[in-house]
């Protein structure tokens, strides 16, 4: 498709950058921009830009912040003995919505992928043992891992449990298995088999 | 959904003004901007802030320009006596990837749509019949119009026929009618019944 201008090709092409936004959908926002006021596009703008010049990343647990500690961090009502280890912030807000959860978090920033060339070095792993090591504000008690249940999220949970079981701390890892509301019938095999080996037992609550 | 951060709210609730981006789109391309640089962030910040305020209009025809003059308008190779009526920028778009005309355009900027505020003065018409009557650079012999296929965009259609009639120009429009490679039980009765008044003499190029 040819477009009329450079600097149109040129928003077209930024916006392309985006997850799943292809060449129709960026030319579309990027009319709709054209076709709005300059203020509209300011502000975008600089909410945009604002994403890596204003946000802080929390100095505990490594979630997005606007200040020094992430609001999970900074709450008082919150169980500061237990950390539940997620890959990203979509993990973090994943967990928050299930309302089940009062413990804190650690944010990894991603997994061990050596095909991706993220190493252990690329993630907040080494400050994950540092946290359990320190023991500060409190002693940490217990480790969850709620990582992706992927070959990359396995190896990191391993690494994690590895680091962390000879300092005395409890490593545990989230459920694994048929999904609530789903048959079986429609569940795959591998999380079926997961769900056998990590049977539980029954009573009333589920 | 709880965010963790104002500033990440804020890039959410700005992404959400695209057109056809809920909140968790606008929370996908926010996250992905996060993790990456902050030359990454700017360099599309940049981007669409120019498209404000760098992109011109083309003088003539009202297309997105880079100057003065849009890439049509400034061709040689160009009939300069036809002109194609059309709604937006898209519509240019559409018209030249068919390959099938060598005029030059008029881009009204939408359609004459009361429910929506848009009336006559909102839209580039009077400089449409000031383009027929300047005849510059030489006479307009014809004015194709491109319209949307919808009431508003018959309602502006028959506003120009009118305006442009007395001025002696032949007024024509895009011929409408079930689409190509389409089967008759799929077209819908509008359209077909359309194709059907708009009935031309059979020859072998179709």
């Amino acid at each position: 498709m040819d477009l009329p201008s450079a600097i149109l090709q040129q928003a077209v092409d930024q916006l392309r950058t985006l997850p799943g936004v292809g060449a129709r959908t960026a030319l579309r926002y990027a009319l709709h921009l054209v076709q709005g006021t300059e203020q509209e596009a300011r502000d975008l703008a600089d909410s945009l830009l604002a994403l890596k010049t204003e946000l802080h990343h929390c100095r505990l647990c490594h979630n997005i912040a606007d200040s020094d500690l992430c609001p999970v961090c900074a709450s008082p009502k919150r169980q500061r003995g237990i950390l539940c280890v997620v890959e990203n912030v979509q993990g973090v807000m994943a967990v928050e919505a299930t309302g089940q959860y009062n413990g804190l978090y650690h944010v990894l920033g991603g997994v061990i992928s050596p095909i991706d060339g993220v190493g252990i070095n690329d993630l907040e792993l080494a400050s994950l043992t540092d946290r359990v090591r320190r023991a500060d504000p409190e002693p940490v008690t217990e480790v969850i891992l709620a990582l992706p249940a992927t070959m990359e999220g396995d190896t990191t949970a391993y690494y994690i449990y590895r680091q962390l079981s000879p300092l005395g701390v409890k490593v545990t890892a989230i459920a694994r298995g048929v999904s609530v509301g789903d048959s079986l019938e429609y569940a795959d095999e591998a999380t079926l088999g997961r769900s056998i080996v990590g049977r539980r037992p029954f009573n009333s609550e589920g």
